[in-house]
C-alpha cells in the first residue's frame, strides 16, 4: 500500500500506526503540508479537501484517516494485531470509542498542542493562559470518563487493544510526550497505565523513530 | 430496540433515520435535554458524557450516534435498505463520506442552525452577520466538493444510498427546510437534487412527522 502524507501529521500517524500494527508493508509518499503540497491540483484531485493522508491500494484510493484505518482492518482481519476485537459487540464498542476519540478527546487535546507546542514553535506565539486553562479542564473531564472506563477494562473498548486506542497515539504523543504535559496523568492512574502501554508498543515506536529527526529539528528551532 | 433520546435531537435523528430505513421496530424513551435529563445520574450511568442518544438492544447498550448507525447495519445487513453498498470498497467509501459528514459538513451547518434558528428561538439572540457570512462561506466550500462528487455519482459514496447520506438528514433538515436557508442550494444543482431525494424518502418523512408537533410549537413561540 502507499500512503500520501507526512510522518509528523496526526491524521497520517493514525493510519501509519494501523499499518504497523497490522504488519502491512507500505511506502510513504511525502505531501509536505508545511510547503502547501496538499493544496496543489494533483493532490486535490485525490483529496478534494486538501488534507493528508490518502491511502492508495492498487487502483483504489481512500481518504479520511479513520476510514483508512477501518479499510486496512477490514481488508486484513487476521494479519498482525486484531484491532476490532472478536465479536460484533466488540466491534460496536470499538466504533463507539473511536467516535469518542474523534468527537470528544482529540479536539481539546490538539487545541492544547497548538497552544503549548506548535504556537510557540512555528508562530513564535506564547500560549494564552486562560485558553490553556479552559482546554485543560475540558480535556480533564473527558479523561475522567476514560479513567472510569479503564478502571474496568484494560483498553477502551474492552480487554483487547483496538483501533480506538491506536487512534489516540499521534495527538497523545505530541501532548504527553513531546510537549511534556503530564498534569492530567498525575491524578489518573488508569489513564497513565494505558498511555504507557499503548505508546510503548513496538508498532508505534517505529513511527516515533521515523518522525524523530523532524521533531528534533523543530525542538532545536524552538530553543 | 430501544433508543434513549428525543425526536428533535440531531444525533438521535441520525439513529432514528437508520432504524426506519432498516425497518426495525423501536421504542423511543424520552431523555429531554431541554430539561437537563441527560445530566441525571441514571442517564450518566449509560452515557458518561451526558449526551443523547443511547441505543439499547437487549442487555447491550451503545452510544455515539454514528457508532449506533453502524451497529444497526452490521446486525441487520439484509433487512430494509442496504446502507453499506455491496462490496468492501463500497463500504470503505461509505466510511470515508460518513467521516466527511462528521468532520467537515455537520460542524459549520450546525453552527449556522444555532445562529439563524436556535439562537433567535431559544435565547432571543439575533444572528451575528459576520459569523453567518464566514460559516456560510465555509459550508459553501464543503458543498462544492459534494457538488463535484454528486455530478459523478447519484449518492455520496456511489450510485447507492448509504449511511453517509442518511447522516446528513437531521442537521440538513434544520438548515435547509426548517430555517429555510436555500442560498447554497441555488448554485449547486446536484446537491439540490440529492437533498430533495434523501429528505423525501418515506423513512425520513416518518421522523419529520413525529418531530413536527415539537417543531411547530417552537415556531409558534418564535413569533
Ligand atoms: N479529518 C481528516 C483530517 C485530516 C487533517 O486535518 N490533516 C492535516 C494534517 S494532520 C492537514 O492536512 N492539514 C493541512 C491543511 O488542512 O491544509 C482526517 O482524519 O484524515
Ligand atoms: N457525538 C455525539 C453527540 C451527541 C450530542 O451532541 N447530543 C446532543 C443532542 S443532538 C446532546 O445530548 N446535547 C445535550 C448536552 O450535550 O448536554 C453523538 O453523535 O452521539
Amino acid at each position: 500500500m502507499k500512503i500520501h502524507g507526512m510522518w509528523y501529521s496526526n491524521a497520517t500517524g493514525r493510519v501509519l500506526a494501523t499499518l504497523c500494527e497490522k504488519e502491512i508493508d507500505f511506502e510513504l509518499i511525502p505531501v509536505d503540508i508545511m510547503k502547501g503540497d496538499q493544496k496543489k491540483p494533483e493532490f486535490l484531485a485525490i483529496q478534494p479537501f486538501g488534507q493528508i493522508p490518502v491511502l492508495e491500494d492498487g487502483d483504489f484510493k481512500i481518504y479520511e484517516s479513520r476510514a483508512c484505518m477501518r479499510y486496512i482492518c477490514d481488508k486484513f482481519p487476521d494479519k498482525g494485531t486484531k484491532l476490532y476485537g472478536a465479536t460484533p459487540k466488540d466491534r460496536a464498542l470499538v466504533e463507539q470509542w473511536l467516535e469518542v476519540e474523534s468527537q470528544e478527546c482529540t479536539g481539546p487535546m490538539l487545541d492544547l498542542v497548538n497552544q503549548v507546542l506548535f504556537g510557540p514553535l512555528f508562530h513564535g506565539k506564547a500560549p494564552d493562559e486562560a485558553t490553556v486553562k479552559a482546554l485543560t479542564e475540558k480535556l480533564g473531564k473527558v479523561l475522567d470518563v476514560y479513567e472510569a472506563q479503564l478502571s474496568k477494562t484494560k483498553y477502551l473498548a474492552g480487554d483487547f487493544i483496538s483501533l480506538a486506542d491506536i487512534a489516540h497515539l499521534p495527538v497523545g504523543s505530541y501532548y504527553f510526550n513531546i510537549a511534556n504535559q503530564h498534569d492530567l496523568l498525575k491524578t489518573r492512574k488508569y489513564v497513565t497505565g494505558w498511555w504507557q502501554d499503548i505508546s510503548g508498543r513496538p508498532a508505534w515506536k517505529k513511527i516515533v523513530e521515523m518522525a524523530t529527526p523532524d521533531i528534533e529539528a523543530w525542538k532545536k528551532a524552538m530553543k
